[in-house]
């Protein structure tokens, strides 16, 4: 078994480009990794999201403990085999989704206490026992539990929030069951205040990890003040370990936090917005549901390798979406992930060629003539 | 391009096995015809509906012409090309979908008005809008436009009918553009009643078809009269015609059909049965939300080739169905159409290899040890 490092390939500016090495498979990064939410990108077969280009899925503990439950999906040989997915898969720890999908909470140091979202059922989410499903689950790469600190707060709130996450990632770190090949991230808090986040930075680095996310991000501070929190905590963490951006972002998200220096990123927007009838260009996107695409005898994009793209004209597709027919979620999922992987892929080259500014720069100049 | 004709391989009493030739490709028979209602086989792609064994595919004139439209269909190069199947279609009518989906109809004798279920709107179908509509489709066998007569009708009712369905049929023949390796199929109506339907089928070859089509069954009647009904029509029908059951069937409906004659069967059961999480067996079936199956650890079939059987346990798609997800409608489509392909497959081997009658004993045996 592989034991589980990043090998940096290339660095321009301050990103980069390398294969963070997991027991289960070799991920190039930057990478993205498409949603998994309950054990299925929806609407993908998962030898098509192997197809799309990607290396690694997420999985959502919160969804999967709920249901089909994290001792079940162990009893049946693991989310691997469960899904059908037999390369890398990173869990989130439970706690973003806690938060934001499930009915009346309590946090205590101890834990947070929930009720489900899909019967309303009482559960109890500690950072032990995050690390137990998530082990349970079979994931490669596990994260720490944390609390996201909701957007704004004060930095009183903020900073109260970030030292409850830091002592969780502590206990998480100490709950972890370690097997070779797989790892554990940590994940920096402080909101938008540049000195939380060094100093969560500081305190998860001591604890010690084998990479390091930036949490609490995308969750309405908007993409200045989100790059802004990126410059002032990226030099913080170490050279040699991945990070990873959660949820997020659009194709300018991506960039931008490339060129910052983050290594993985992942994000419901391609999987939604394609079962919402939006398709994204290389730059821009479009939505299939508006009327002046019913007649329309192209493609999304002749360039692309996609099927939707490869066999379907555009008028197919707004039809299929006006019908609301799965086979338009199937294909517009397909090909929105298609060009967030070739979007990675072009950042890996640009990287490896010492590019990337160009890249950053064609990229704005492109997509400010594609609106739709 | 070849010509449209039935070519007879094999006879087994009423059985008969062979090769509809059309201008598109050939149709090995007996042959199930997948739905494809909207322009699509529902959560399938074209590419794996072929590889479940289809040859053709049923198209509905009467959600094409509601939406996207049967002109912009022929702008956008034909139904053909629209959904991305190169294979033989069929289109029905129209006449049975005006009767069971829309509002507000009125049948005359020159034409059925009715309003659109999607919109309101108010359309005119008649013989020569249909054949009109199914030439601007493409279509590679066409049907006339027929009254399919309520269940249950007087024989005064069922007479009447009847008789404005062959006055139609005649307008449809009439209407017909011949295009080489095209054809198009008369409907015999007439009910339950063995006089009816043998006068309709002698008025149908009057006029003269491509091929024959039973119809105004399985809509109540039930299994026992739908047989009684082929056993006193099918004997009235030319030899060197195919025979379409029109709307039929389940498996078991299938297998007695083709003993008494029939070459082509078109049903949504397959397919809808699919997205409900019912999957068929070889013999059988199994409801997939029942939670007996939350911890099989096992395929649908052992035995089967299709994704669903090849890759994923009855635990996971009964997940996916609980879930809702896509991909559960996407797996059970894919394997009950597999089912129906298969089966076809081996009456037609059992037609050639004159074991019929054995083959039909082994399937009731089975099925009756099956049933979920």
């Amino acid at each position: 078994m592989t034991s589980f490092f990043f090998e940096c390939l290339g660095q321009d500016g301050a990103a980069r480009t390398g294969l963070l090495h997991t027991g289960r498979g070799v991920i190039r990064t930057p990478a993205f990794m498409p949603v998994g939410t309950a054990g299925t990108v929806k609407a993908m077969l998962p030898e098509s999201v192997k197809e799309t280009g990607a290396d690694i899925l997420l999985g959502n503990t919160y969804h999967l403990m709920l249901r089909p439950g994290a001792e079940r999906v162990a009893a049946l040989g693991g989310l691997h085999r469960f899904m059908n997915w037999p390369h890398p898969i990173l869990t989130d720890s439970g706690g973003f989704q806690v938060m934001s999908l499930s009915g009346l909470r309590k946090v205590t140091e101890d834990a947070v206490t929930f009720q489900s979202h899909i019967d309303g059922s009482t559960h109890v989410l500690s950072p032990e026992r995050s690390m137990a499903i998530q082990d349970l689950l079979g994931s490669d790469i596990q994260m720490v539990l944390d609390e996201c600190t909701p957007y704004p707060a004060t930095q009183e709130v903020a900073q109260s929030s970030m030292a409850l996450s830091m002592r969780w990632a502590l206990r998480s770190k100490r709950a972890f069951r370690a097997v070779q090949g797989r790892g554990l991230f940590g994940i920096v808090q402080g909101s938008t205040f540049a000195d939380l986040r060094e100093q969560s930075a500081e305190r998860l680095m001591e604890i010690g990890f084998d990479g390091y996310a930036v949490g609490g991000l995308a969750v309405g501070e908007g993409q200045e003040a989100m790059f802004e929190t990126l410059d002032v905590t990226v030099p913080h963490l170490p050279q040699d370990r991945p990070r990873y951006l959660m949820g997020v972002g659009k194709p300018d998200d991506l960039v931008g936090a490339v060129a910052r220096g983050i290594d993985m990123f992942d994000c419901v927007i391609p999987t939604r917005s394609g079962r919402n009838g939006q398709a994204f260009l290389k730059t821009g996107t479009l939505n299939l549901r508006n009327a002046r695409h019913a007649d329309a005898n192209e493609p999304i994009d002749p360039n692309c390798r996609c099927p939707a793209c490869r066999s379907y004209t555009r008028a197919y597709l707004h039809h299929l979406i006006k019908a609301e027919e799965i086979l338009g979620a199937m294909l517009l999922t397909w090909h929105n992930l298609t060009v967030y992987q070739d979007l990675m892929a072009d950042l890996r080259a640009a990287i490896s060629g010492q590019g990337l500014a160009a890249f950053v720069h064609d990229f704005h100049a492109k997509r400010d003539a594609n609106r739709d």
